[in-house]
């Protein structure tokens, strides 16, 4: 299997939210090109990465498509996921429609202020922080929701990556540092509104 | 002014947080890669944007690099922002620190839940969606955040494009259409987590 880039993976991502909420049998590459804001030959391209199944005319078999890509995402198993920082942006993130939807359950959160500590978010009991490794090691985690100040997020990543887990999302707005066999990917909100700055500024 | 890319932008961003918590009069390329977890090569192509101003073996002048990133990102200026969707995301949104450092001021709130109308938000009370044309005429905004439900983001989008809004930072999990001449990023939280999970279930 060929190493697939990170545009074609996001991609795929919105190609099955539409083949997840599609009501024909087929679809067509012009329809997925439609509604995922692309071109048709784009679609056809990323879709050929697995083997050509797509029909002329006919257009691609909605069920298997959407187990397809469900299977190359990782998305047919379910994930375990630890949030760390239980702050205005980990509420709303516990409360994310979207993530048990794909299969990723929030299933302990994590902070190291007495405020927090104990009380009850979403069903579950913010638990102290120093718990952290104890608790991985009796229920492991993959992926990792980092989402405290900026000043604490490389030594709980630390810690994370010591208790064996291998993907964080990162919403401190400040870059990590992990070894090679971990994935980070980080979501920095001003830095995206300071991208639409730059462009508002330089047009 | 050379086009500068999306990706020196970003880093731009990550160079200014540390520019603005510097403590010393200079700083090396060495010091801000090491800080953007980059390399000094990177940092000096990304600086050399702005002419050579560094000076070897002293390093970068804090407070003239700051001002001269500042205001190629555009942020001298201040940006007033509105926000349509007052739910759990747009909740988090409207107390998220980083926007007001950086000069974003979100100063208004939409929403179309009659349950949301007029309830106070960090100052600022949720007015009816309905009125948002009418606002945008009276006090104009260059940058929306969108975080409505999927199937009602490309409708308000139309609505802020038709108002005159340049730029949207989107949050609903929709790919959005808009003009050429207007700007859009997509922040999906659930995306960022299914290329965690690719890269777990392909490693």
């Amino acid at each position: 299997m060929r190493k697939i880039s990170d545009s074609t993976v996001r991609r795929l991502s919105v190609y099955l939210r539409f083949l997840e909420q599609a009501t024909t049998p087929t679809i067509s590459s012009g329809e997925l090109a439609r509604l995922g804001g692309t071109t048709s030959a784009q679609v056809r391209k990323d879709l050929s990465f697995f083997g050509s199944f797509g029909k002329r005319g006919l257009g691609y078999a909605v069920p298997e498509l959407t187990r397809r890509i469900r299977d190359i995402l990782g998305l047919e198993r379910g994930y375990r996921v630890v949030l760390v920082g239980a702050g205005r942006m980990g509420g709303a993130l516990v409360q994310y429609h979207g993530f048990k939807q794909r299969g990723f359950h929030i299933t302990a959160i994590y902070d190291q202020d007495a405020r927090k500590i104990g009380s009850r978010w979403n069903g579950l009991v913010v638990r102290d922080v120093k718990h952290l490794e104890t608790d991985l090691k009796k229920d492991p985690s993959d992926i990792a929701i980092v989402a405290t100040p900026a000043e604490a997020a490389q030594q709980v990543v630390d810690r994370l990556v010591r208790s064996g887990v291998k993907a964080i999302l990162n919403f401190a707005p400040v870059p990590l540092n992990v070894p090679p066999d971990v994935e980070v990917k980080t979501v920095n909100m001003a830095l995206e509104l300071e991208t639409l700055s730059y462009s508002l500024a330089n047009r």
